[in-house]
């Protein structure tokens, strides 16, 4: 397939649709560097035991890969409704439970089945950047709500847009992204309602970073709100990114529904596995959760003593500013990249995300913003 | 989330788009049953070495699986291409190709990107049922195309389908799911031209049983066709049904235009991992797809021996019937089904499909076959 120059074919030579024209794929940048703290990975790996667990559930899993995955996964949803039901102070089931590859294609899931060509989803940006991205993959319209100049949700502001608006599924991600307060139960509750008066609507609680929380989930909110789902994601707090392994809780016809759009056998014999003997070692897992939280206190208590403006943090996560001068947050995520640390800038007006990792990367990471402050007051 | 009866919630109390109102989920019964002949699995479990592969390249990527996995799989496409190069008589290379959870989600991201909303898909039915489900999955209207009575493609008919309706995308399935026949790279050049003069649109061939054929696959007709995309699947060659590995080649401008609308870091680790493992053992596996030739083969010849009226197949299954008195096809199915042997009912008129399985699983579908002809005709 080569040609001389004059004859490739470029994206807008092919007939794609013209929302697509003149855009760019999504994604940090993968950089190789010592200290990658830019995409709230968690910085553990997977204990050895754990490892070895799950090459022995896998090979039994090869053992019969000719054949299709249990399309309903079964065995995995009612694992991961075991641990809601543990953690989460509310009995829930396999039938509350669906699963996918990442919240991402959860999050799709829902949208395709309640939002849609002719429908709207509305979020509080600055938030979790793909709600927007897959609505508007899937042809819903998105609508931004209103955040308060600190990133927290005013009930009567954020209530009133969902109100005005009508939209037909409200995103509340909770802790939220890249920010990392969480927002508290009674707004969820408020918002609700303001989204059944309005139309009903389907609220949408995304609770990726919830195991890091100072407070509960929104588990419990579920009873007698069969309009309201939780999605949640084994990429955090289970430290398994790689495994792609989204779920979310929710009323059983929730779950149904999801099944109408969800593309049959979407999930791999091979993730089934590797996601069930994670959820065996599940206490293990969250010790390594309990470092990351008292490493994330420290960090907000060494950026604060730098006089740092710092977001209340629920997650895995950062936010620390404010860089309005100085080059603006890109020429100084630019500095503190220079020091071999990578963190991210989400394009949040004087902010920089920096994910928490081990205590020595943590080290690696406050050593080089002070030099890249000095530097800059010098 | 108990209740009492008249409480519980059913898909149609949810706000669902009106489309998916009364619908249920697409997907074959998945039967405990001695002979399983109804979704097209390779009935060779993978060889124990491969098995042992997998469970290293698995256990190396665990201990990674904190991190995302490489977004954008560039190890995986250079092995599928190398893979198409050595059997596909043309040379493809890594920005040739893209990889998805299975060729459904290859399918859904090529609609996303080329149909959608507005847009229109033209298929040949019957074919592979969820050309039309994930067109009308993303929005895009779905337009049946003509097939002549013994399920061959007519050529003047079906491009002339393809100036009047001037689609967006235009599926061939080749060979054809459910009935077994290729259609000729001709053919398909001379839709591709139609398709191209109607619009321009996109061409999908999907060839996810190409190993399975007399003939060649249709990767030459690439070279100088940027609105040609050949879909492939690991499901069914390559024996692996449970990794959900689905892939393209097209030129490179295709691969780039996908990745606009794919969710970020959807493979994961371990499925990279398995494929890859899978991938290294490819003549052991072609070797049973040889096998699996000469006893499709058998089968057509068994079949016709018994008066069966057999659709001329290239693929891993058998189309047979006719039965259009007793009972019908499914009244057959029944009869084939309390004997132990589980065949598929497609819903095409007088006809039923046969996945070929090992020899004694063949033997065993022949004998029931031989009783029910029996048992009918008493």
């Amino acid at each position: 397939m080569e040609g001389s120059p004059e004859q490739v074919t470029r994206i807008d030579d092919l007939p794609v649709r013209d929302e697509l024209r003149g855009r760019s794929p999504y994604g940090a940048p993968q950089l190789d560097v010592p200290v990658r703290l830019n995409t709230n990975e968690n910085p553990y790996p997977l204990p050895d035991a754990l490892v070895e667990r799950i090459t022995e559930r896998v090979r039994e899993a090869a053992r019969q890969l000719n054949r299709y995955p249990d399309r309903d996964a079964v065995e995995l949803r009612t694992a991961l409704a075991a641990y809601l039901t543990r953690t989460g102070k509310h009995p829930v089931t396999l039938a509350n439970v669906w699963a996918a590859n990442g919240s991402n294609e959860v999050i799709q899931q829902l949208l395709q089945t309640f939002g849609g060509p002719g429908r709207t989803a509305l979020g509080f940006e600055p938030s979790y950047s793909m709600h927007p991205l897959i609505s508007r993959g899937t042809g819903t319209r998105w609508i931004d709500g209103p955040r308060r100049d600190d990133f927290t949700l005013d009930e009567a502001d954020a209530t009133r847009a969902v109100t005005e608006h009508r939209p037909d599924v409200v995103f509340i991600t909770t802790p939220n992204n890249p920010t990392g307060n969480a927002v508290p139960a009674d707004t969820v509750r408020a918002l609700y309602e303001a989204a059944q008066d309005a139309k009903p609507s389907m609220v949408v609680a995304d609770e990726a970073y919830v195991e890091f929380s100072h407070g509960d989930s929104l588990l419990p909110l579920l009873e007698g709100r069969p309009h309201l789902v939780v999605s949640r994601t084994m990429s955090k707090a289970f430290g398994a990114a790689g495994l792609r392994l989204g779920y979310l809780a929710a009323d059983p016809a929730v779950v149904d529904a999801v099944q109408l759009v969800r593309l049959p056998y979407h999930l791999s014999a091979v993730t089934q596995a590797t996601a069930l003997a994670a959820l065996e070692h599940t206490d293990t897992l969250l010790k390594y959760v309990d470092q990351l939280k008292s490493e994330r206190d420290r960090l907000v208590t060494e950026l604060r003593a730098l006089d740092y403006e710092v977001t209340v943090s629920d997650a895995n996560f950062v936010q620390f500013g404010r860089f309005d001068g100085d080059g603006g947050p890109h020429a100084v995520w630019q500095r503190i990249l220079d020091r071999g640390v990578l963190v991210r800038d989400n394009g949040v007006p004087g902010r920089l995300r920096v994910t928490v990792g081990t205590p020595e990367e943590n080290d690696a990471f406050l050593d080089a913003v002070r030099e890249v402050k000095k530097e800059l007051s010098a």
